[in-house]
């Protein structure tokens, strides 16, 4: 059992967990919690850590027992978890994860791909909400541009639930570009707007369809919007100015999948 | 100018940022950055808190100069202005504001009233995004039961983005009492739930309507969930267990608008 956080593993760990650029060059994420560790695919798993605690009688579930012996752990002390971990009140399980790559050509693939495109969301509950959403509604992917929080923080992973397992999503470094390969694919542009032309649910999102959601406060750029083939509006009654990303992103996503159910 | 953060009004805020209780006796809440301070009615503020820093040339908008001028003000500096912040990069304004009171029967005064019944939704963001996301759908008002996150505190407040200032929303001590009432006012009670009989969409919600929606991790309490007329599903593809709890809220208060439109 480790029970010093001057550990080379602790310290290292406590870096990923501060230092996205540690975390990139390692090529990993850390995911925290009985839920991600449940959901980790195991082949991707490098590394798990887990506290003394849930070692006595009764704490850990018999298939996160399983799970445990294939993929191996280390014990810590509680003392020394509290170090390692990101939360104020850890569940005492966190592994250490490849990071999936993705291509954009596999996004495209399907037939009438659903698609999300984020220019600059800073909010890292935002960006897990729309990964957790968009894999609810059946997204083909998500698509990530601009100045957007680092997918791989430890705080975007919790708010996914676990849906960063499993929704594909690539890095645009130039979002204008990136949109217009989508329209070579046929896949219709429609970014959620202000002076939208008209209401979300009056466009059909039955073909290949790709909502631009823009930065929480600023909304999208002038060019990633005008690289949209419609602007849409949703319907704000009283002195709303606009919808927070993750409900405006759910909201269009969710009409999609109303239209395509 | 204050600028020593033993001031007695300065420990006083510092307070009210910190202790739920302290703000209840008090009868108040606070609300930082331009935006509140713009949107926070004048005959409710009572104090208002501003960093020397805003004093710069061009740093305060000529509507929000005005506003100041009718409410009063106190300068502090920008080191007490730190303290007395919830945020880690402050806006450099923050106003003291009277608590509303909504009474139930005004929130069931309209025809065919539109509300949001929350059981122990525990994240403040959540919260906020609920009463945002419930202007903009044009709920009558939300009900917060159980044991529900302080709709007062500065978390909730920021992400209410100014509708804490115009959604009615009452507090319910006994969530199966106060659906009871609703009950008798011909208001259809809708539970968002996992083992729900029909998609969210199937129903109409052009009559009085409430939602229910339930906290984050165990969804609502058999109680509450046993005293809706209708459960109903919100359809998730992928392992998506659950939405998070302002997504599924702002899908159903959408659907109800799309309907009513």
């Amino acid at each position: 059992m480790i029970t010093s956080s001057s550990n080379a593993k602790v310290k290292q760990v406590v870096q990923w967990q501060n230092k996205a650029r540690e975390r990139r060059e390692a090529g990993i994420f850390l995911a925290e919690g009985r839920k991600l560790f449940r959901e980790a695919p195991e082949d991707r798993i490098r590394e798990v850590y887990l506290s003394e605690r849930l070692w006595e009688p009764g704490c850990l579930e018999p298939d996160l027992r399983e799970k445990l012996k294939r993929t191996g752990y280390e014990t810590v002390s509680e003392e020394v978890f509290r170090k390692m971990s990101d939360t104020g009140t850890p569940q005492g399980i966190l592994c250490v994860v490849k990071r999936p790559e993705y291509r954009l050509e596999r996004l495209l693939d399907g037939e009438a791909p659903l698609l999300v495109v984020l220019e600059s969301i800073q909010d890292p509950g935002n960006l897990g909400t729309v990964l957790r959403t968009g894999e609810g509604a059946g997204v083909a992917g998500v698509i990530l541009g601009g100045d957007t929080v680092d997918v791989f923080s430890p705080k975007v992973i919790r708010a996914t639930m676990g849906s960063i397992f499993r929704v594909p999503f690539v890095l645009s470094e130039n979002l204008v570009e990136t949109l217009a390969l989508l329209r070579q694919r046929n896949i219709r542009i429609y970014a959620a707007h202000l002076s939208g032309e008209a209401y979300y649910d009056s466009f059909s999102f039955r073909e290949g369809t790709a909502f631009l959601i823009g930065n929480e406060g600023n909304g999208l750029s002038p060019e990633v919007a005008g690289a949209a083939d419609s602007l849409l509006k949703i319907p704000m009654k009283g002195r709303v100015e606009s919808l927070n990303a993750a409900v405006a992103a759910a909201l269009l996503m969710y009409e999609a999948m109303r239209q395509r159910r």
